[in-house]
Protein backbone atom coordinates (compact mmCIF):
# COMPACT_ATOMS: atom_id res chain seq x y z
CA UNK A 1 0.00 0.00 0.00
CA UNK A 2 3.20 2.34 0.73
CA UNK A 3 3.74 2.58 -2.95
CA UNK A 4 -0.26 3.60 -3.67
CA UNK A 5 0.07 5.97 -1.22
CA UNK A 6 3.31 7.86 -2.56
CA UNK A 7 1.08 7.29 -6.12
CA UNK A 8 -1.28 9.51 -4.94
CA UNK A 9 0.87 11.69 -3.17
CA UNK A 10 2.64 12.18 -6.55
CA UNK A 11 -0.36 13.09 -8.77
CA UNK A 12 -1.31 15.67 -6.01
CA UNK A 13 1.94 17.07 -6.12
CA UNK A 14 1.52 17.33 -9.77
CA UNK A 15 -2.10 18.87 -9.52
CA UNK A 16 -0.79 21.23 -7.32
CA UNK A 17 2.26 22.49 -9.50
CA UNK A 18 -0.38 22.64 -12.46
CA UNK A 19 -2.84 24.77 -10.72
CA UNK A 20 -0.03 26.89 -9.03
CA UNK A 21 -0.21 30.30 -10.75
CA UNK A 22 3.22 30.48 -11.40
CA UNK A 23 3.17 27.05 -13.20
CA UNK A 24 4.71 27.48 -16.99
CA UNK A 25 4.36 31.37 -16.56
CA UNK A 26 7.25 32.07 -19.75
CA UNK A 27 7.02 35.05 -21.55
CA UNK A 28 9.05 35.82 -24.78
CA UNK A 29 9.17 39.58 -24.60
CA UNK A 30 10.25 42.13 -27.66
CA UNK A 31 12.68 44.75 -26.07
CA UNK A 32 12.05 46.77 -29.70
CA UNK A 33 15.55 48.30 -31.03
CA UNK A 34 17.09 49.73 -27.81
CA UNK A 35 15.26 52.47 -26.56
CA UNK A 36 13.31 51.91 -23.05
CA UNK A 37 10.56 54.57 -24.56
CA UNK A 38 9.40 51.79 -26.82
CA UNK A 39 9.04 49.25 -24.95
CA UNK A 40 5.53 47.94 -24.88
CA UNK A 41 3.35 48.34 -21.76
CA UNK A 42 2.86 44.93 -21.56
CA UNK A 43 6.71 44.41 -21.62
CA UNK A 44 6.55 47.41 -18.58
CA UNK A 45 4.24 45.55 -16.61
CA UNK A 46 5.54 41.79 -17.01
CA UNK A 47 9.14 43.00 -16.65
CA UNK A 48 8.23 44.51 -13.08
CA UNK A 49 6.74 40.74 -12.79
CA UNK A 50 9.31 38.17 -13.52
CA UNK A 51 11.65 36.26 -11.05
CA UNK A 52 13.64 35.54 -13.78
CA UNK A 53 14.84 37.58 -16.72
CA UNK A 54 16.74 35.74 -19.52
CA UNK A 55 18.02 38.60 -21.90
CA UNK A 56 20.13 39.03 -24.78
CA UNK A 57 22.74 41.18 -24.54
CA UNK A 58 22.42 44.17 -26.06
CA UNK A 59 19.26 45.57 -24.04
CA UNK A 60 19.62 49.23 -22.29
CA UNK A 61 20.23 49.43 -18.75
CA UNK A 62 17.48 51.28 -18.07
CA UNK A 63 15.26 48.48 -19.36
CA UNK A 64 16.58 45.92 -17.33
CA UNK A 65 16.16 48.44 -14.51
CA UNK A 66 12.31 47.77 -14.49
CA UNK A 67 12.85 44.19 -13.13
CA UNK A 68 11.45 43.99 -9.42
CA UNK A 69 13.96 44.43 -6.84
CA UNK A 70 16.20 41.02 -6.18
CA UNK A 71 15.22 39.26 -10.15
CA UNK A 72 17.67 37.59 -11.27
CA UNK A 73 18.95 39.37 -14.41
CA UNK A 74 20.96 36.35 -16.65
CA UNK A 75 22.60 38.08 -19.99
CA UNK A 76 22.34 34.59 -22.45
CA UNK A 77 24.44 36.88 -24.99
CA UNK A 78 27.51 36.80 -23.87
CA UNK A 79 28.46 33.90 -21.21
CA UNK A 80 31.61 32.84 -19.19
CA UNK A 81 34.07 34.82 -21.58
CA UNK A 82 33.00 33.39 -24.91
CA UNK A 83 31.64 35.61 -27.94
CA UNK A 84 28.67 34.45 -27.63
CA UNK A 85 25.99 31.52 -26.07
CA UNK A 86 25.27 29.05 -28.58
CA UNK A 87 20.89 29.08 -29.12
CA UNK A 88 21.02 25.37 -28.48
CA UNK A 89 22.84 26.67 -24.42
CA UNK A 90 20.14 28.99 -24.51
CA UNK A 91 17.38 27.09 -25.18
CA UNK A 92 18.95 24.24 -22.02
CA UNK A 93 19.01 27.25 -19.72
CA UNK A 94 15.80 28.69 -20.88
CA UNK A 95 13.82 25.03 -19.88
CA UNK A 96 16.22 24.51 -17.09
CA UNK A 97 15.04 27.94 -15.33
CA UNK A 98 11.44 27.45 -16.41
CA UNK A 99 11.14 24.21 -14.99
CA UNK A 100 11.73 25.63 -11.36
CA UNK A 101 8.05 27.38 -11.66
CA UNK A 102 9.39 30.74 -11.16
CA UNK A 103 8.15 33.96 -13.71
CA UNK A 104 10.38 33.66 -16.25
CA UNK A 105 10.82 36.29 -18.97
CA UNK A 106 13.22 35.46 -22.37
CA UNK A 107 13.72 39.53 -23.15
CA UNK A 108 15.02 39.58 -27.06
CA UNK A 109 16.49 42.88 -29.11
CA UNK A 110 13.80 44.01 -31.81
CA UNK A 111 10.68 41.49 -32.15
CA UNK A 112 10.85 38.13 -30.76
CA UNK A 113 9.05 36.29 -34.45
CA UNK A 114 11.44 38.23 -36.84
CA UNK A 115 15.00 37.01 -37.14
CA UNK A 116 14.49 36.41 -33.24
CA UNK A 117 14.94 32.62 -33.11
CA UNK A 118 11.95 32.40 -31.45
CA UNK A 119 10.98 29.14 -33.02
CA UNK A 120 13.59 27.16 -31.40
CA UNK A 121 13.15 28.53 -27.91
CA UNK A 122 9.55 27.82 -27.85
CA UNK A 123 9.89 24.20 -29.28
CA UNK A 124 12.09 23.44 -26.65
CA UNK A 125 9.92 24.97 -24.19
CA UNK A 126 6.92 22.81 -25.40
CA UNK A 127 8.79 19.78 -25.17
CA UNK A 128 8.86 20.08 -21.74
CA UNK A 129 5.17 20.84 -21.67
CA UNK A 130 5.16 24.69 -21.30
CA UNK A 131 3.47 26.74 -23.60
CA UNK A 132 5.85 29.98 -23.87
CA UNK A 133 3.42 33.14 -24.46
CA UNK A 134 4.84 35.63 -26.98
CA UNK A 135 4.71 39.72 -26.26
CA UNK A 136 5.36 41.79 -29.46
CA UNK A 137 8.26 44.14 -29.79
CA UNK A 138 8.63 47.09 -32.20
CA UNK A 139 10.73 45.31 -34.78
CA UNK A 140 14.02 47.27 -35.95
CA UNK A 141 12.96 48.58 -39.73
CA UNK A 142 10.12 50.64 -38.53
CA UNK A 143 11.57 52.20 -35.51
CA UNK A 144 14.77 53.21 -38.54
CA UNK A 145 11.85 54.10 -40.94
CA UNK A 146 10.63 56.70 -38.00
CA UNK A 147 13.85 57.73 -37.10
CA UNK A 148 14.27 58.57 -40.43
CA UNK A 149 11.28 60.31 -40.54
CA UNK A 150 10.55 57.75 -44.38
CA UNK A 151 7.70 55.43 -44.99
CA UNK A 152 8.48 52.11 -45.41
CA UNK A 153 5.77 51.86 -48.20
CA UNK A 154 4.35 54.63 -50.65
CA UNK A 155 1.35 54.38 -53.02
CA UNK A 156 2.98 54.35 -56.78
CA UNK A 157 6.58 53.41 -55.95
CA UNK A 158 6.36 50.76 -52.72
CA UNK A 159 4.08 48.36 -52.26
CA UNK A 160 5.55 45.82 -50.19
CA UNK A 161 8.37 45.36 -47.40
CA UNK A 162 10.99 42.50 -47.74
CA UNK A 163 13.02 41.79 -44.14
CA UNK A 164 15.61 39.73 -44.52
CA UNK A 165 18.80 38.57 -42.85
CA UNK A 166 22.48 38.80 -43.66
CA UNK A 167 23.17 36.26 -40.89
CA UNK A 168 22.76 32.89 -42.46
CA UNK A 169 23.54 29.09 -40.09
CA UNK A 170 27.30 29.30 -41.48
CA UNK A 171 27.34 32.81 -40.08
CA UNK A 172 27.17 34.05 -43.54
CA UNK A 173 24.78 35.46 -46.54
CA UNK A 174 21.85 32.84 -46.47
CA UNK A 175 20.64 31.22 -49.91
CA UNK A 176 18.47 33.76 -51.71
CA UNK A 177 16.91 33.96 -55.60
CA UNK A 178 18.31 37.62 -55.57
CA UNK A 179 16.40 38.16 -59.18
CA UNK A 180 13.57 37.09 -57.36
CA UNK A 181 13.11 39.64 -54.24
CA UNK A 182 14.50 42.23 -56.77
CA UNK A 183 11.71 41.53 -59.26
CA UNK A 184 9.09 41.01 -56.30
CA UNK A 185 9.92 44.96 -55.44
CA UNK A 186 9.35 47.26 -52.81
CA UNK A 187 11.40 48.02 -49.72
CA UNK A 188 14.11 45.59 -48.78
CA UNK A 189 15.28 45.81 -44.73
CA UNK A 190 18.42 43.82 -44.20
CA UNK A 191 18.63 42.44 -40.16
CA UNK A 192 21.90 41.83 -39.20
CA UNK A 193 23.70 42.31 -42.55
CA UNK A 194 27.39 44.10 -41.34
CA UNK A 195 29.39 41.12 -41.93
CA UNK A 196 27.60 40.54 -45.63
CA UNK A 197 27.51 44.06 -47.09
CA UNK A 198 29.98 43.67 -49.92
CA UNK A 199 28.50 40.39 -51.05
CA UNK A 200 24.93 41.57 -50.42
CA UNK A 201 25.34 44.93 -52.97
CA UNK A 202 26.68 42.74 -55.43
CA UNK A 203 23.88 40.05 -55.47
CA UNK A 204 21.27 42.47 -55.53
CA UNK A 205 23.17 44.68 -58.17
CA UNK A 206 24.04 41.47 -60.31
CA UNK A 207 20.09 40.68 -59.87
CA UNK A 208 19.18 44.07 -61.92
CA UNK A 209 18.79 46.53 -59.24
CA UNK A 210 19.50 49.89 -59.80
CA UNK A 211 23.05 50.51 -58.17
CA UNK A 212 21.58 54.16 -57.71
CA UNK A 213 18.79 53.16 -55.63
CA UNK A 214 18.71 54.43 -52.23
CA UNK A 215 20.02 52.90 -49.83
CA UNK A 216 20.63 53.75 -45.69
CA UNK A 217 22.79 52.12 -42.89
CA UNK A 218 21.68 53.03 -39.32
CA UNK A 219 23.68 51.64 -36.56
CA UNK A 220 22.38 51.61 -33.30
CA UNK A 221 19.07 52.66 -33.65
CA UNK A 222 17.48 54.70 -30.82
CA UNK A 223 20.42 54.68 -28.94
CA UNK A 224 22.95 57.59 -27.91
CA UNK A 225 25.18 55.95 -30.57
CA UNK A 226 22.61 56.30 -33.16
CA UNK A 227 24.48 56.96 -36.52
CA UNK A 228 23.06 57.04 -40.18
CA UNK A 229 24.57 56.68 -43.54
CA UNK A 230 22.25 57.99 -46.47
CA UNK A 231 23.52 56.24 -49.96
CA UNK A 232 22.93 53.66 -52.49
CA UNK A 233 23.24 50.42 -53.41
CA UNK A 234 26.31 51.31 -55.32
CA UNK A 235 28.15 53.10 -52.71
CA UNK A 236 26.95 51.52 -49.55
CA UNK A 237 29.52 49.13 -49.35
CA UNK A 238 31.99 51.68 -49.12
CA UNK A 239 30.35 54.22 -47.04
CA UNK A 240 29.07 51.92 -44.37
CA UNK A 241 32.32 50.06 -43.84
CA UNK A 242 33.38 51.69 -40.49
CA UNK A 243 30.19 50.22 -39.56
CA UNK A 244 31.01 46.91 -39.47
CA UNK A 245 33.01 46.27 -36.68
CA UNK A 246 30.64 48.60 -34.34
CA UNK A 247 26.55 48.19 -32.88
CA UNK A 248 23.77 46.01 -34.28
CA UNK A 249 23.19 47.85 -38.24
CA UNK A 250 20.28 47.62 -40.22
CA UNK A 251 19.81 48.25 -44.20
CA UNK A 252 16.93 49.59 -45.68
CA UNK A 253 17.08 49.74 -49.42
CA UNK A 254 14.24 50.94 -52.57
CA UNK A 255 12.99 53.66 -54.32
CA UNK A 256 10.79 54.79 -51.31
CA UNK A 257 13.71 56.12 -49.28
CA UNK A 258 14.23 58.88 -52.15
CA UNK A 259 12.82 61.20 -50.02
CA UNK A 260 12.22 65.04 -51.11
CA UNK A 261 12.41 65.90 -47.06
CA UNK A 262 15.95 66.18 -45.78
CA UNK A 263 15.91 64.95 -41.86
CA UNK A 264 18.69 67.25 -40.80
CA UNK A 265 20.20 65.47 -38.19
CA UNK A 266 20.77 63.04 -41.06
CA UNK A 267 23.59 63.32 -43.58
CA UNK A 268 22.48 63.60 -47.25
CA UNK A 269 23.07 60.65 -49.86
CA UNK A 270 25.70 62.63 -52.37
CA UNK A 271 27.89 63.01 -49.36
CA UNK A 272 27.65 60.07 -47.97
CA UNK A 273 29.25 61.32 -44.48
CA UNK A 274 28.86 59.96 -40.79
CA UNK A 275 26.21 61.32 -38.83
CA UNK A 276 26.58 60.82 -35.15
CA UNK A 277 22.86 61.38 -33.55
CA UNK A 278 20.83 61.37 -30.44
CA UNK A 279 17.91 60.25 -31.02
CA UNK A 280 15.24 63.46 -30.37
CA UNK A 281 13.21 62.77 -26.99
CA UNK A 282 9.87 63.94 -26.68
CA UNK B 1 9.00 104.66 -39.31
CA UNK B 2 5.75 103.45 -38.73
CA UNK B 3 5.96 100.27 -41.48
CA UNK B 4 9.51 100.00 -39.69
CA UNK B 5 7.95 99.15 -36.10
CA UNK B 6 5.16 97.52 -37.48
CA UNK B 7 8.44 95.11 -39.76
CA UNK B 8 10.34 94.56 -35.84
CA UNK B 9 7.02 93.66 -34.01
CA UNK B 10 6.26 91.10 -36.69
CA UNK B 11 9.88 89.59 -36.44
CA UNK B 12 9.40 89.49 -32.92
CA UNK B 13 6.33 87.57 -33.30
CA UNK B 14 7.86 85.26 -35.59
CA UNK B 15 10.50 84.37 -33.18
CA UNK B 16 8.17 83.77 -30.53
CA UNK B 17 6.12 81.67 -32.41
CA UNK B 18 9.45 79.77 -33.23
CA UNK B 19 10.55 79.37 -29.96
CA UNK B 20 7.34 78.45 -28.82
CA UNK B 21 7.72 75.01 -27.08
CA UNK B 22 4.24 73.73 -28.93
CA UNK B 23 5.38 74.91 -32.46
CA UNK B 24 5.81 71.90 -34.91
CA UNK B 25 4.72 69.56 -31.54
CA UNK B 26 2.85 66.63 -34.43
CA UNK B 27 3.56 63.40 -34.02
CA UNK B 28 2.50 60.58 -36.15
CA UNK B 29 2.21 57.73 -33.60
CA UNK B 30 1.99 53.73 -34.32
CA UNK B 31 -1.04 52.54 -31.70
CA UNK B 32 -0.06 49.37 -32.49
CA UNK B 33 -2.70 46.53 -33.61
CA UNK B 34 -5.78 47.56 -31.06
CA UNK B 35 -5.12 45.66 -27.27
CA UNK B 36 -3.70 49.16 -25.87
CA UNK B 37 -1.03 47.16 -23.79
CA UNK B 38 0.89 46.90 -26.66
CA UNK B 39 1.48 50.66 -27.33
CA UNK B 40 4.58 51.88 -26.54
CA UNK B 41 5.68 53.64 -23.15
CA UNK B 42 6.32 56.95 -25.42
CA UNK B 43 3.17 56.39 -27.53
CA UNK B 44 1.31 56.39 -23.43
CA UNK B 45 2.86 59.42 -22.70
CA UNK B 46 2.50 61.55 -25.65
CA UNK B 47 -1.21 60.59 -25.94
CA UNK B 48 -1.42 62.15 -22.40
CA UNK B 49 0.30 65.13 -23.75
CA UNK B 50 -1.72 66.11 -27.11
CA UNK B 51 -3.73 69.22 -27.18
CA UNK B 52 -5.41 67.28 -30.83
CA UNK B 53 -5.36 63.53 -31.43
CA UNK B 54 -6.56 62.72 -34.84
CA UNK B 55 -7.21 58.91 -35.17
CA UNK B 56 -7.80 56.31 -37.10
CA UNK B 57 -11.86 54.58 -36.82
CA UNK B 58 -10.20 51.63 -35.21
CA UNK B 59 -8.74 52.46 -32.24
CA UNK B 60 -9.63 50.93 -29.16
CA UNK B 61 -11.98 53.59 -26.90
CA UNK B 62 -8.92 52.27 -23.56
CA UNK B 63 -5.99 53.87 -26.00
CA UNK B 64 -8.29 57.59 -26.50
CA UNK B 65 -8.80 57.12 -22.77
CA UNK B 66 -5.18 57.99 -22.21
CA UNK B 67 -5.64 61.40 -24.09
CA UNK B 68 -5.71 63.92 -21.47
CA UNK B 69 -8.70 65.79 -20.29
CA UNK B 70 -10.36 68.18 -22.43
CA UNK B 71 -8.07 67.16 -25.41
CA UNK B 72 -9.85 67.42 -29.10
CA UNK B 73 -10.59 64.01 -30.53
CA UNK B 74 -11.00 63.60 -34.20
CA UNK B 75 -11.68 60.34 -36.10
CA UNK B 76 -10.58 61.09 -39.12
CA UNK B 77 -11.36 57.37 -40.34
CA UNK B 78 -15.32 58.48 -40.76
CA UNK B 79 -16.67 61.41 -41.17
CA UNK B 80 -20.39 62.94 -41.26
CA UNK B 81 -22.01 59.76 -42.19
CA UNK B 82 -19.11 58.96 -44.91
CA UNK B 83 -17.71 55.61 -45.57
CA UNK B 84 -14.05 57.41 -45.16
CA UNK B 85 -12.52 60.17 -44.87
CA UNK B 86 -10.13 60.47 -48.36
CA UNK B 87 -6.39 60.74 -47.82
CA UNK B 88 -6.22 64.40 -49.25
CA UNK B 89 -8.89 65.37 -46.35
CA UNK B 90 -6.93 63.84 -43.74
CA UNK B 91 -4.03 65.45 -44.95
CA UNK B 92 -6.02 68.86 -45.01
CA UNK B 93 -7.20 68.18 -41.20
CA UNK B 94 -3.88 67.38 -39.93
CA UNK B 95 -2.31 70.60 -41.74
CA UNK B 96 -5.27 72.82 -40.55
CA UNK B 97 -4.88 71.67 -36.42
CA UNK B 98 -0.72 72.01 -37.17
CA UNK B 99 -0.83 75.26 -38.00
CA UNK B 100 -2.74 76.20 -34.89
CA UNK B 101 0.78 75.82 -32.77
CA UNK B 102 -1.09 72.93 -30.38
CA UNK B 103 0.28 69.70 -30.16
CA UNK B 104 -0.91 67.32 -32.68
CA UNK B 105 -0.75 63.58 -32.46
CA UNK B 106 -1.86 62.02 -35.77
CA UNK B 107 -2.94 58.11 -34.11
CA UNK B 108 -2.56 55.77 -36.56
CA UNK B 109 -3.19 51.60 -36.17
CA UNK B 110 -0.70 49.82 -36.26
CA UNK B 111 2.80 51.16 -37.54
CA UNK B 112 2.76 54.86 -39.13
CA UNK B 113 5.45 53.59 -41.86
CA UNK B 114 3.95 50.16 -42.62
CA UNK B 115 0.88 50.73 -45.37
CA UNK B 116 0.31 53.64 -42.71
CA UNK B 117 0.50 56.05 -45.77
CA UNK B 118 2.54 58.23 -43.44
CA UNK B 119 4.61 59.58 -46.11
CA UNK B 120 1.73 61.62 -47.33
CA UNK B 121 0.68 62.93 -43.88
CA UNK B 122 4.78 63.35 -43.55
CA UNK B 123 5.15 65.78 -46.98
CA UNK B 124 2.14 67.34 -46.55
CA UNK B 125 3.32 68.87 -43.03
CA UNK B 126 6.87 69.00 -44.41
CA UNK B 127 5.06 71.26 -47.37
CA UNK B 128 4.04 74.07 -44.37
CA UNK B 129 7.16 73.89 -42.87
CA UNK B 130 6.21 71.21 -40.13
CA UNK B 131 8.70 68.22 -39.33
CA UNK B 132 6.50 65.23 -38.33
CA UNK B 133 7.75 63.15 -35.53
CA UNK B 134 7.27 59.54 -35.59
CA UNK B 135 6.74 57.17 -32.89
CA UNK B 136 6.71 53.21 -33.96
CA UNK B 137 4.14 51.41 -33.25
CA UNK B 138 3.59 47.19 -33.07
CA UNK B 139 2.73 46.34 -36.34
CA UNK B 140 -0.10 43.93 -36.69
CA UNK B 141 1.77 41.06 -38.44
CA UNK B 142 4.35 40.92 -35.48
CA UNK B 143 1.13 40.98 -33.21
CA UNK B 144 -0.50 37.89 -35.09
CA UNK B 145 2.73 36.38 -34.70
CA UNK B 146 3.09 36.67 -30.96
CA UNK B 147 -0.68 35.29 -30.55
CA UNK B 148 -0.27 32.27 -32.27
CA UNK B 149 2.70 31.60 -30.95
CA UNK B 150 4.54 30.95 -34.44
CA UNK B 151 7.47 32.82 -35.68
CA UNK B 152 7.71 34.31 -38.84
CA UNK B 153 10.71 33.55 -39.93
CA UNK B 154 12.84 29.96 -39.17
CA UNK B 155 16.24 28.48 -39.62
CA UNK B 156 16.05 26.20 -42.82
CA UNK B 157 12.49 27.12 -43.64
CA UNK B 158 11.66 30.75 -43.86
CA UNK B 159 14.93 33.06 -44.03
CA UNK B 160 12.43 36.33 -45.45
CA UNK B 161 9.39 38.00 -44.31
CA UNK B 162 7.34 39.67 -46.87
CA UNK B 163 4.71 42.19 -45.98
CA UNK B 164 1.92 43.43 -49.18
CA UNK B 165 -1.23 45.05 -49.27
CA UNK B 166 -4.45 43.39 -50.72
CA UNK B 167 -5.90 46.88 -51.17
CA UNK B 168 -4.42 49.27 -53.59
CA UNK B 169 -4.91 52.14 -55.19
CA UNK B 170 -7.91 51.66 -57.34
CA UNK B 171 -9.03 49.53 -53.78
CA UNK B 172 -8.40 45.95 -55.52
CA UNK B 173 -5.14 44.14 -55.30
CA UNK B 174 -1.74 46.09 -56.60
CA UNK B 175 0.15 44.96 -59.47
CA UNK B 176 2.31 42.19 -58.48
CA UNK B 177 5.53 39.80 -59.55
CA UNK B 178 3.80 37.20 -57.71
CA UNK B 179 6.48 34.59 -59.47
CA UNK B 180 8.57 37.09 -58.12
CA UNK B 181 7.05 37.21 -54.71
CA UNK B 182 6.89 33.19 -54.81
CA UNK B 183 10.40 32.67 -55.83
CA UNK B 184 11.92 34.64 -53.36
CA UNK B 185 10.71 32.29 -50.91
CA UNK B 186 9.68 32.73 -47.02
CA UNK B 187 6.83 34.27 -45.24
CA UNK B 188 4.12 36.25 -46.30
CA UNK B 189 1.98 38.65 -44.54
CA UNK B 190 -1.25 40.17 -46.01
CA UNK B 191 -2.65 43.34 -45.04
CA UNK B 192 -5.89 44.54 -45.89
CA UNK B 193 -6.69 41.76 -48.04
CA UNK B 194 -10.16 40.95 -47.14
CA UNK B 195 -11.81 42.09 -50.04
CA UNK B 196 -9.08 40.47 -52.67
CA UNK B 197 -8.06 37.20 -50.98
CA UNK B 198 -9.98 35.07 -53.63
CA UNK B 199 -7.68 36.47 -56.47
CA UNK B 200 -4.62 36.65 -54.15
CA UNK B 201 -4.59 32.96 -53.16
CA UNK B 202 -4.99 31.99 -57.02
CA UNK B 203 -2.26 34.61 -58.07
CA UNK B 204 -0.13 32.51 -55.27
CA UNK B 205 -0.81 29.02 -56.49
CA UNK B 206 -0.82 30.28 -60.59
CA UNK B 207 3.02 31.25 -59.62
CA UNK B 208 3.98 28.18 -58.01
CA UNK B 209 2.98 28.09 -54.32
CA UNK B 210 1.92 24.53 -53.28
CA UNK B 211 -1.68 24.90 -52.44
CA UNK B 212 -0.94 22.82 -49.25
CA UNK B 213 1.17 25.62 -48.10
CA UNK B 214 -0.34 26.73 -44.15
CA UNK B 215 -2.18 29.73 -44.09
CA UNK B 216 -3.65 31.64 -41.64
CA UNK B 217 -6.13 34.71 -41.29
CA UNK B 218 -6.63 36.23 -38.23
CA UNK B 219 -9.40 39.40 -37.55
CA UNK B 220 -9.33 41.67 -35.36
CA UNK B 221 -6.14 40.37 -33.97
CA UNK B 222 -5.65 41.52 -30.06
CA UNK B 223 -8.75 42.62 -29.73
CA UNK B 224 -11.52 40.74 -27.60
CA UNK B 225 -13.18 40.18 -31.29
CA UNK B 226 -10.13 37.87 -32.14
CA UNK B 227 -10.69 34.86 -34.46
CA UNK B 228 -8.33 32.79 -36.26
CA UNK B 229 -8.53 30.02 -39.20
CA UNK B 230 -6.00 27.79 -40.27
CA UNK B 231 -5.78 26.26 -43.41
CA UNK B 232 -3.96 26.49 -46.92
CA UNK B 233 -3.33 28.88 -48.88
CA UNK B 234 -5.78 26.58 -51.31
CA UNK B 235 -8.22 26.16 -48.48
CA UNK B 236 -8.07 29.84 -47.26
CA UNK B 237 -10.64 31.42 -50.19
CA UNK B 238 -13.11 29.37 -48.46
CA UNK B 239 -12.84 29.28 -45.13
CA UNK B 240 -11.58 32.67 -44.32
CA UNK B 241 -15.20 33.63 -45.69
CA UNK B 242 -16.78 34.59 -43.09
CA UNK B 243 -13.51 37.52 -42.07
CA UNK B 244 -14.94 39.51 -45.33
CA UNK B 245 -17.32 41.70 -44.36
CA UNK B 246 -16.20 41.65 -40.56
CA UNK B 247 -13.10 43.27 -39.00
CA UNK B 248 -9.24 43.96 -40.07
CA UNK B 249 -7.97 40.64 -41.14
CA UNK B 250 -4.09 39.59 -41.58
CA UNK B 251 -3.49 37.05 -43.70
CA UNK B 252 -0.20 34.90 -43.01
CA UNK B 253 1.21 32.43 -45.80
CA UNK B 254 4.26 30.07 -45.90
CA UNK B 255 5.51 26.78 -43.90
CA UNK B 256 6.89 28.63 -41.11
CA UNK B 257 3.25 28.08 -39.89
CA UNK B 258 3.40 24.33 -40.45
CA UNK B 259 4.01 24.39 -36.24
CA UNK B 260 4.09 20.99 -34.47
CA UNK B 261 2.77 22.77 -31.90
CA UNK B 262 -0.94 22.92 -31.46
CA UNK B 263 -2.24 26.37 -28.94
CA UNK B 264 -4.54 25.06 -28.10
CA UNK B 265 -6.87 28.25 -28.13
CA UNK B 266 -6.61 27.74 -32.63
CA UNK B 267 -8.35 25.66 -34.59
CA UNK B 268 -6.34 23.52 -36.30
CA UNK B 269 -5.55 23.40 -40.13
CA UNK B 270 -7.38 20.41 -41.63
CA UNK B 271 -11.06 21.44 -39.43
CA UNK B 272 -10.13 25.06 -41.06
CA UNK B 273 -12.73 25.98 -38.14
CA UNK B 274 -13.42 29.59 -37.27
CA UNK B 275 -12.56 30.19 -33.20
CA UNK B 276 -13.63 33.14 -31.15
CA UNK B 277 -11.16 33.78 -28.61
CA UNK B 278 -10.22 35.85 -26.31
CA UNK B 279 -6.54 37.14 -25.80
CA UNK B 280 -4.60 36.26 -23.25
CA UNK B 281 -3.82 38.76 -20.37
CA UNK B 282 -1.08 38.80 -18.53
Amino acid sequence: MQSSIQADKLVLEVLVATSDEHAGWVYLVGAGPGDPDLLTIKAQRLLGRADVVLHDSLIDPRTLALCKPGAKLVDVGKRSGKRSTKQTEINAILCAEARTGQKIIRLKGGDPMIFGRAAEEIEALAAIGITAQIVPGITTATAVAAALGTSLTKRGVARAVHFLTGHGADGGLPPQDWVALVRAGGTIAIYMGSQSLPGLATHLIEAGMDPTTPAIAMESATWAEQRTIRATIGTLPRLAAPFRSAGPCLFLIGEALRTTQAHTTISQADQGTLSPETPARA
